[in-house]
């Protein structure tokens, strides 16, 4: 059994057991996200720095004490998690900057950050012995579940905006999933995922209304943590679409800090399109998110109604982080210097945090001797109509010498 | 400095210190390809067991000992290799065979197992205090050398056939690569790329002319010994195309059993499209390599010419391999069947390796009970074109349940 001592509704505060309760609140409905929480006591005999030190599981799974797994025999197969946290010599030498790290999460079976909850998701469907397990996203969390479903043998109905960039939807196929591409926008497609979950009893994986997938993202925090040996930086950026990956990172370091394994906690920046910015502005204004027509390239991040909003909004506040948006144009400069500067290959939402950082040292808001680290979400493979604005033209040749030299000249 | 002990040439024996040669034997010409051979008695003194038990390093480079780098603080910060190795449980149980791997190269930097030979590539040109590598590719090593070269501030040309995929070619112009798109195949590309490597003295990373790529690619040979705990199959099966992987794989297996770390060697199983299978006739005939047209969708294996033939034929009949080939319509059978079953995502060329080992069941070469690992060379993110084929469609609806109730009748 896992260490959940409770979930807990972020809106009314209402208490409940996991086998009692599946998605939301019922007193508050769709709204009333739960959080869960841990028998820290219990964790803190066997979860320490030794624990971690002769852990041989290079994964998400290293975490498992704080984890919401009940069946450990059931995590499947893939190998999530444990990406690269880069130190960004090239960068730091560019920019003068002397603390800067670059987290990798594209390197995911997938290719993003959403393979940590969809690896969660499998395992609490198959734990309740569903067959069938369904979401609704922007394209990644689709795909991970996708494959992730694939590699346990659940079937899998998945909602999709038809605008969703070809490479993930082609992810989703190639696993055997049923794809909805829905006619409209990414908030159409989750509220009938959740109609159909509803009216089909499918299992539902969608952001913020399944309880554990903040506890997947988490993941890449706890990783954070242990790659910096245990030394909160100043700052973390994160691109923010639901809300639920800023969430997950914030949750990371208040339990070690609750576990005592570390000594403080970071400012985190939640970072968003200007076409598409409610958390940034609820962040900064009164805490109120207003929803939006979304209007930008990082399809990721392109979300109306930020379905994570209470608990994000609330988490970067406590933390004394803050919003900041960038254009279109500063993410897609963001992917080719990532590229060019580091031989990283961000999707425009991966390459958003670090043009927010860019801002922010161009506005004053942060200096350039802090210690940041920076969140890149998902592969540029994902969206390549993306990377090809970022990069350019290739020359075209005859395949002979003169026509090489002409090129050069 | 490295262990290595000669550069021997595979056609008139004639051996070479290091730093006597850069490319290929000066008395054979291009077809001259060089063998890096060590000093094994030096080796066997600090690499075994142990070493690599007590190792940290969870990359490629945790074979240090036996590759051909002198100076380690010039690796590049990429994090290469150590790739998963699944054991497939899923398709064991659907194909009623009961010993399956599948290594899964696709999980790299830039999503091929190119990226381990472009890693050292990129090591040697720095100790030679290059500025500038080249190398024509189909697609996949140039991308990773692209990558690799922007890690580390080298400047990179590269050329590649105008049809290679657009996801790679995108990924080449965000890594900021100068990018010849040839009006031509892969094999007027890779003449092209040696002719301006000998006028503009840029350092090469071509397949069989640079000696060391062939031992960037046999660390996927020793993760998948070392990931096995020192037991080699009976059959490894790889997609060839220039069949510098496969005898990458092969060198790994000798030099592992020169070591006395494994006791006997797998057969090695060349895999080739039916449109392309000059090394596959070769092997299976009389060890003449013939030059094709190629006609194949698996872009990565679309080599008429291939620049390693010698050296594949020779290793392939030394471990008692054989070739077998496969059609493009199983090539891409194969890309849905690996995602639909175990949620791997596997591009044309990955996908033929196990196409092959279907092909060979089928034709009574292997039985369903042989030890048997398959190696998948690159995500399928890199040829989205290819995965369209493989997926089929998505189910274009109205945001809303009936249309949802109306395409699950």
């Amino acid at each position: 059994m896992s260490n959940i001592k409770k979930l807990k509704c972020l809106i009314c505060g209402a208490e409940y057991q996991p086998e009692d309760i599946r998605y939301t609140c019922p007193k508050c409905g769709d709204e009333g996200v739960l959080e869960i929480i841990y028998d820290y006591v219990e964790i803190k005999k066997v979860f320490n720095k030794n624990f971690l030190e002769s852990n041989t599981d290079h994964s998400m799974w290293r975490y498992l004490p704080i984890l919401p797994i009940d069946e450990p025999d059931l995590i499947g197969p893939l190998q999530v998690g444990w990406t690269p946290l880069y130190e960004a010599k090239r960068i730091r030498e560019d920019l003068d900057i002397s603390n800067l790290w670059i987290k990798d999460d594209g390197r995911n079976p997938t290719a993003s950050l959403k393979d940590r909850p969809s690896a969660v998701a499998i395992v609490k469907a198959l734990e309740l012995k569903e067959k069938i397990i369904t979401c609704a996203s922007t394209g990644n969390a689709a795909s991970s579940l996708s494959g992730a479903a694939a590699s346990v043998g659940l079937k899998s109905y998945i909602f999709v905006p038809q605008t969703a960039p070809v490479a993930k939807i082609a992810q989703l196929l190639v696993f055997g999933s049923t794809v909805f591409a829905v006619k409209g926008s990414y908030d159409e497609a989750f509220d009938l995922s959740i109609e159909a979950t509803k009216k089909f009893g499918w299992y539902n994986r969608n952001t913020a209304f399944n309880p554990y997938m903040v506890e997947g993202k988490k993941t890449v925090g706890l990783e954070i943590i242990e790659q910096m040996n245990f030394e909160a930086p100043d700052y973390i950026f994160v691109s923010v679409g639901d809300g639920c990956i800023i969430s997950g990172v914030v949750k990371a370091y208040k339990e070690m800090h609750i576990l005592g394994l570390i000594d403080y906690l970071p400012k985190v920046i939640a970072v968003q399109a200007e076409g598409c910015r409610p958390i940034v502005d609820a962040i900064n204004g009164d805490g109120e998110v207003k929803f939006v027509e979304p209007d930008t390239i990082a399809d990721s991040i392109s979300v109306g109604i930020p379905r994570n909003r209470l608990m994000a909004v609330r988490d970067v506040k406590e933390l004394n982080g803050f919003g900041i948006a960038v254009s279109d144009e500063e993410i897609i400069k963001a992917i080719k210097y990532l590229g060019t500067v580091q031989g990283i290959f961000a999707e425009p939402a991966g390459s958003t945090a670090f043009a927010g950082m860019l801002q922010c040292l161009k506005e004053g808001k942060i200096s350039k001797k802090d210690k940041m680290v920076i969140l890149v979400t998902g592969n540029g493979l994902k969206d390549v109509e993306s990377a090809k604005k970022a990069g350019g033209e290739a020359l075209i040749i005859k395949p002979n010498l003169e026509a090489v030299k002409e090129k050069l000249n």
